[in-house]
């Protein structure tokens, strides 16, 4: 089982735009440029973004991108869902309803213990997630960089960053 | 991200082989034809268990297994992993170590917040399925099937359980 990589690079898109909020954003290759990502898997990542809400922009602005909301209201949970879609990693094909002793659909409405077990882990996975906003994750980052890398990359976003028209 | 559709099919085989354990088991044939599963991608799933040592049996013993140790000490956890692989559903590519603004592999010791982020919420997931064993899950298994269901699995269970020879 594993999550699609885009995750990854949303994620690290995302944390970007960050201190960039509320007024400015970066152009599609900007943001593949900053990571040396390829163009249009980036495009493809920033597209799911913008349907779940999290970024506005896209083709349209010529692929030009800005957070949709404030980052402390943005999670990696919601960057997660967004790219790698909201189904349960765990399907339950109710396999207790076949066989010699089959139970009978009617008698299967509380889900089967192992479905349970498996949904109730995956809650905890999601809650996990749902703790780490964009505003505390971005601060986690520039602490971990130290100030000499922030102030080189705030450079980079000085020449690059654009403001919303 | 979706897990491999054979974790369920394990489950509920492990399942079967709870009230068995210690002195008998089953054969591949029963344990597909319980849950009306069929038998090669049934017999894939046992060997996966087998090499993960929870269950024993297979190929060289006429495709008879039974559980490896006691269901107290089998968890969800071990058969996911078991099934579905042991690697990380999130994979981090290090991509903070590319572009203008590129870090250096020596500052990098210490996981990105994103990856970090992944991996605690992944942590989280793994801890709340090994909360979950074999000897409970069939416990609560019974107690939903009520007294009549389990009494026709015992039935079934007499009819097809060997001793481990």
């Amino acid at each position: 089982m594993k999550i699609n990589k885009g995750v990854e690079w949303a994620g690290h898109a995302c944390a970007l735009l960050v201190p960039l909020w509320p007024d400015k954003g970066l152009s599609l290759s900007a943001l593949a440029e900053f990571h040396e990502l390829p163009e249009p898997y980036m495009a493809k990542q920033m597209q799911a973004l913008a349907r779940a809400g999290i970024v506005t922009g896209g083709r349209g602005r010529s692929g030009f991108y800005t957070l949709a909301k404030p980052p402390g209201e943005i999670t990696l949970l919601d960057i997660l869902l967004a790219v790698d879609g909201e189904e349960p990693m765990f399907r339950c094909s109710e396999i207790r309803q076949q066989g010699p002793c089959a139970s009978k659909p009617k008698d299967c409405k509380v889900p089967c213990n192992i479905a349970a077990g498996f949904w109730r882990a995956e809650e905890a996975y999601r809650e996990s997630l749902r703790q780490i906003d964009l505003a505390t994750l971005s601060g986690a980052v520039a602490a971990q960089l130290g100030p000499d890398k922030v102030a080189k990359a705030g450079e980079w976003m000085g020449a690059n960053a654009r403001s919303r028209t």
